[in-house]
């Protein structure tokens, strides 16, 4: 009956698998997000930085009392207070004072700039020689700078790497609502296959597609689950199918799959509940014999057995496939 | 006195970073080898295959009982047995004769080549049909086609991926030989810094290097490990920095490390046992005030206290710094 399902092209599998939809929400701590997914615009809860900052390490002034200043001409200031960083000012600048603030130091009220300290000469008591002028607003962070408040910071489906980890921790979001990481449920199969610890005898060889897949799920940011080998056998098959599709977001069975003399990963994903099945064959190669259904909404995949053939079923479709599960809508960027 | 410490150039300073060495050798599990790197060459410890694979479901046949077979005047076989896939043919091929097999199945002795099932035709009984010629060794792989024992397959200081987990699974290699993955300790300083859960007061801002140093650790396979919050407070600064260098193979301080009102993170750092200033500004900017120098055979790190510049820095030279501790000699693949 297969027979009647023609073989797609990769671009009819992508459009299928565009179809399938994000596994789900949650809110996680900021120390876990990396390489996850955002489930929604965030807005910035305040402005960042919240209050005016100096981004040099100088003296805060009022700019009008430093215009015309020069090497040859400096202008006499009277330094009336030092700002330490991580504190609000003790006192205000008033016409004709200055106040020593190093970098990220709070800015006086009355002070509208920052002389670099390259460009000031501290004299006696509490004089101070300034040899150049600045506008105002020079060297100074404003408040919103950065973020406003109310904006959009970062979009649903982004992917937050270290630096959306530092723009969150700036603001103070140390909860983020992420896309769950999809679950892969993958079950090898064959006769012939033994686990890789196990020597095998003439006839066998080595389970393979257990470690590529599971690391190229890792890889992808989503959570492999391995199921066991399976033999070439209905009854033990559809055990680990369904368990698979009760305890994962997708199942993956590797081997069985080609037209050759046991095409039993169909004959078992016919038999789970709400089954369709989208895909049979791709017209590419290595990996034509490839399966894709779903039970219910989850989505179900026959690979090939060859560890080449399903790896670059997997590369080039199934990566597309848990992005979608993931919520992101770009490329992976590795 | 470091003013006699000239600026270096980033060419300069890549060059003092390719004097640390990795930080040691381990053997793991293969299941754990994502990301790792191999700390030797790798010789294949048997054939692999191991035996005489069909690449085709078909039939194993002498080549040459088929020499001449055409759709018009095909060769007529008699099928002696069919190779179960993952044991060991129960008999030999004699000349005239065929054995069913799958992919992956075993040749049987006397068979070098196998016809694809597609031009083969059952007939009553025993008797086949064969439309096509094939060569000697035709959709046969033989033992060590993949990898001859002995021979070098994978190489020192390659970071292993999903197809490598695939070859040392096949190969039987179920422990790894691989460099330690470096442990990194970071220290975000500052009076002004809070943590990331708090609302900061006037003056303060939140910490973001925590985050963006931790994340960009994971991604290049190493082991953050965040010592915390400190002010410039230098008793307290130094029982951090000492706790780093003797519970990690790296230490990393962000902030105080530029020509500010306090030059703590050097200050710190000359205390240390067997300490040696290696870099003390690097031309580039942002990131200028970095500092670079080891103690023992660790190195000890000063990066600028803004998150964008200490992101360049660790970008730029860091990542340099985690390949060689971790054995890698290549640019990381992200």
């Amino acid at each position: 009956m297969e027979t009647f399902f023609k073989v797609k092209t990769p671009q009819e599998v992508f459009a299928i698998i565009d179809g399938f939809l994000p596994v789900g929400k949650e809110m996680i701590p900021l120390e876990e997000a990396l390489g996850r997914t955002l489930n929604r615009d965030l807005a910035a809860p305040e402005d960042l930085p919240h209050f005016s900052r100096s981004s040099m390490d100088g003296y805060a002034v009022r700019a009008q009392d430093t215009f015309g200043a020069s090497e040859s001409l400096p202008a006499l200031l009277e330094v009336c207070t030092e700002v330490n960083t991580g504190r609000p000012p003790e006192t205000d600048i008033r016409p004709g004072q200055a106040a020593k603030i190093s970098t990220g130091g709070m800015l006086p009220e009355g002070a509208d700039g920052v002389v670099m300290v390259e460009y000031c000469r501290p004299l006696d008591g509490r004089a101070l020689e300034v040899s150049r002028s600045i506008s105002p607003l020079e060297n100074v962070i404003l408040p919103g700078d950065d973020f406003k408040k109310g904006s959009i910071f970062l979009h649903k489906g982004t992917c937050l790497r270290p630096q959306e980890l530092g723009v969150l921790a700036g603001l103070g979001l140390s909860e983020v609502p992420v896309f769950r990481r999809p679950r892969v449920a993958f079950i090898s199969t064959g006769d012939e296959v033994v686990p890789a610890r196990e020597m095998p005898l003439p006839g066998q060889v080595r389970d393979v597609n257990r470690y590529t897949l599971s690391g190229f799920c890792t890889e992808l940011q989503s959570e492999p689950l391995y199921l066991g080998l399976c033999p070439d056998e209905p009854a033990a098959l559809e055990t680990l199918v369904l368990k698979g599709v009760r305890q994962a977001d997708t199942v993956w069975v590797s081997g069985g799959s080609s037209v050759g003399t046991r095409d039993l990963t169909l004959q078992i994903f016919k038999t789970l509940p709400d089954f369709e099945l989208l895909v049979h064959g791709i017209s590419i190669s290595p990996g034509k014999p490839t399966i894709i259904g779903r039970s219910g909404t989850k989505p179900v995949v026959g690979l090939p057995g060859h560890v080449a053939s399903a790896l670059i079923v997997a590369e080039v479709f199934l990566s597309r496939l848990v992005l979608r599960l993931s919520g992101r809508a770009e490329e992976p960027s590795f």
